[in-house]
């Protein structure tokens, strides 16, 4: 076992973990998703740049407002996922480097003065955030559904402004009945990697 | 606590887990590699499209052919890192469709006959398999150091072909002296997240 990572952990954040297509009504509490996040702000992004934002859909108001962007194949399990959080990256995010980086107080206007090239830098790192924020779902005992499906411009218009774009969207619950697929097929170590 | 992941977990993934600048020179096996990729191969990706690939740079021939597309900042601790691995994606991914989603093979072409999408798709997938990978690292109680600071064609064109793109490049190993600086800041919950 070369895995220093206890079984049961792999298991929660990878082996039987599972993206759900049903939830349970149990409510998921803004304490669980403090729990994520200060356990998932630590994963490593470029230069700290940290660029994911998070809108939590809590009302009916908003869960209304959002269905009408997502594709029609994930509707029904978006609208009855106990939450639903619609993760961004922010193209003004160089704005916080002074802080985040206070040794580089330079960094804000030497390497992210231009917006190309905090959208790229945005995509990327908020990206790599996502993913940490799904192992935080599922550290949390709780089930991700993330999704893109859905009509991007529109959903950034609705929760957003112009300087921020979604990534992607998650339902978060419990799984529920028939809560997901049989597992698909992964690529095997010797497709993937290769040694020169 | 309202995580169920146990705390050593929290603290060998995300808490205590930091980038390592330096390392010993304690060799990264193979079978250690195969045990990281087959936790972290499970992490979900978009229509199960897996578009990570990666190229381990193992031999002394390989790593003097990579140090030069490295930024000047980079290269001495890509030297002395006892591996390093080049994450890429695969733009022609779509041709493992057919194997990975088998209940849907018309996906291949209904959804990704065009490149740009393709680019798109790994771009963001790519990345969050990424995060996976850096996470399975830690997992396998090793550090990593992910670094995107190089010349991004001319490591493309060194390692890899026109259908693959560099995410970022990977130090691996036991963290040596003085391995990292002081954990920098992060946002707070309430700077990242909001609810409506």
């Amino acid at each position: 076992m070369p895995l220093l990572l206890d079984p049961a952990a792999q298991d929660l954040l990878f082996r039987t973990a599972r993206t759900a297509n049903t939830f349970t009504a149990e409510p998921v509490s803004d304490a669980q998703m403090r729990a994520v996040y200060d356990l998932v702000k630590y994963g490593p992004t470029a230069f700290n740049t940290a660029p994911l934002r998070v809108v939590l859909i809590r009302t009916p108001e908003a869960r209304a407002r959002l269905l009408p962007h997502m594709d029609e194949g994930n509707r029904a399990k978006t609208g009855s996922a106990p939450l639903v959080a619609l993760l961004a990256t922010d193209h003004e995010f160089h704005e916080e480097l002074p802080r985040l980086v206070p040794h580089a107080p330079q960094a804000k206007d030497a390497y992210f003065s231009e917006r190309p090239v905090r959208e790229r830098t945005a995509a990327l790192n908020g990206a790599l955030q996502a993913a940490y924020f799904l192992i935080g779902v599922r550290a949390a005992g709780l089930a991700a559904g993330p999704m893109t499906g859905y009509d991007a411009e529109g959903l950034r218009k609705e929760f957003l402004d112009e300087d921020h774009v979604p990534l992607m969207v998650v339902n978060i619950g419990r799984p529920g009945p028939d809560a997901w697929f049989p597992r698909l097929p992964r690529l095997s170590y010797d497709e993937v990697v290769t040694a020169v």
